[in-house]
């Protein structure tokens, strides 16, 4: 038995996300059907984010537990020759066997980008939430700064159940101006679920005026979904690394 | 009557080409009839390139003549809100009345873009030509300088007929090595049909070592498209810009 470490990036536009369900085309579901066709058996894969029906991924962590032989890059240019071309392995390494892609994980970072410009563009309008222009970055840098810590996020949830609380500690929270590109981008040791959208929803609302930067020690301290701003729509989220120990 | 500059981009990965056609949707076709509504008569509009199915613009320049009198900025929204959102208004101004997108044009420029790695990228895969590793860009580079002057491109063009000749002025032509993105530049008074393509067709061979460099010159005096490169796929390909005197 040996423990698999892959790296993948994709297009989320078309699949239900990455966890394998019922209906539809998942990320998992491809990876373990390829998977298994190696193996000659079922194979479960577990990744480190599950990321959302229309979300992306930059550099999403999977771990697998197989018994086949082939060396890592065979492996890789095999996995790509099967798999569609919107789900790209970037790399495969064994790992330490009792290696977990999401329970090894020490942290993540997700990146949000969103057009700042009154006209869209035609190219990257599948990656990027079209937000309008005139927006105050810096009341929204101002924001985005007050989340860094140890806070619970129950504000910032989808409205489904946690198995494991609502506390996280998020370690890096910034909005960076590019010109008509604005990202936020977040690391933390966890996300709940909508949570980075939930996040990027209100601080849109502030950088359009609608509340001030202060109300996000208010959200925190109140933990009430509906005081929080509308949820970012998915396709402008991108999970971009996984740090392990 | 006035004349109408409108500066455009697009993605024309649906599209049949930039030209009207008996089938299929394109950039003409749905910009003529997005100005109708405001004329309250048909359109014609005119392209500075007549880019094919597939290809895409950065900054192509479309003229109309016509009597309705919006100004710019409103024009601008207008059309944007009514247009395919593959399809984006840059800007629109008034021209002088004998202002011509194609015939006014003093150059344009096109960018080809290549992926240069093993593994192609998920979010690019529709603007870009995959070509894999292992190009010899300096051999690259010395053959698109070859193409720099007044020369018979006769042997870097389509099948099709040409009406004003096959002689063309080249001012830029260079390859732009940024990581995995190759992009080949090429500024010129006017292309063949098929030209840009043809070239990089021909570059990517030479940069794989199929050629050698120095048969730029031996492809321009023979004027045999036979003994060029096959044509680059058009998913690659950008105009860039169009300028005028």
């Amino acid at each position: 038995m040996r423990t698999l470490k892959l790296t993948l990036a994709y297009d989320g536009t078309r699949f239900v996300g990455w966890q394998r369900q019922a209906q539809g085309e998942s990320i998992q579901g491809l990876l373990e059907g390829a998977l298994a066709r190696f193996e000659g058996a079922p194979v479960v894969v577990h990744g480190a984010g599950r990321t959302d029906a229309g979300v992306h991924a930059l550099g999403q962590v999977a771990s697998a537990r197989v018994t086949f032989a082939h060396d890592v890059d065979t492996l890789t240019r095999a996995l790509n020759a099967q798999l569609p071309e919107d789900i790209r392995v970037l790399g495969a390494e064994d790992a330490a066997p009792d290696f977990h892609a999401r329970f090894s994980a020490r942290s993540k970072t997700y990146e949000y980008r969103m057009r700042h410009a009154t006209i869209a563009d035609p190219f990257t309008r599948a990656y990027e939430w079209h937000v309008g222009h005139g927006l105050d970055l810096e009341a929204m840098r101002t924001a985005a700064a007050a989340l860094i810590g140890t806070h619970d996020f129950a504000a910032f949830r989808s409205a489904g159940t946690e198995t494991d609380g609502t506390i996280r500690t998020i370690t890096r929270s910034c909005v960076l101006d590019e010109g008509p590109l604005v990202r936020y981008v977040v690391e933390g040791d966890g996300f709940l679920r909508h949570m980075v959208r939930a996040i990027v929803g209100t601080l849109v609302e502030v950088g359009r005026g609608w509340r001030l930067p202060g109300d996000m020690q208010m959200l925190l301290a109140h933990g009430d979904r509906a005081e929080a701003g509308a949820t970012g729509p998915p396709h402008g989220l991108f999970l971009v690394r996984v740090d392990y120990h």
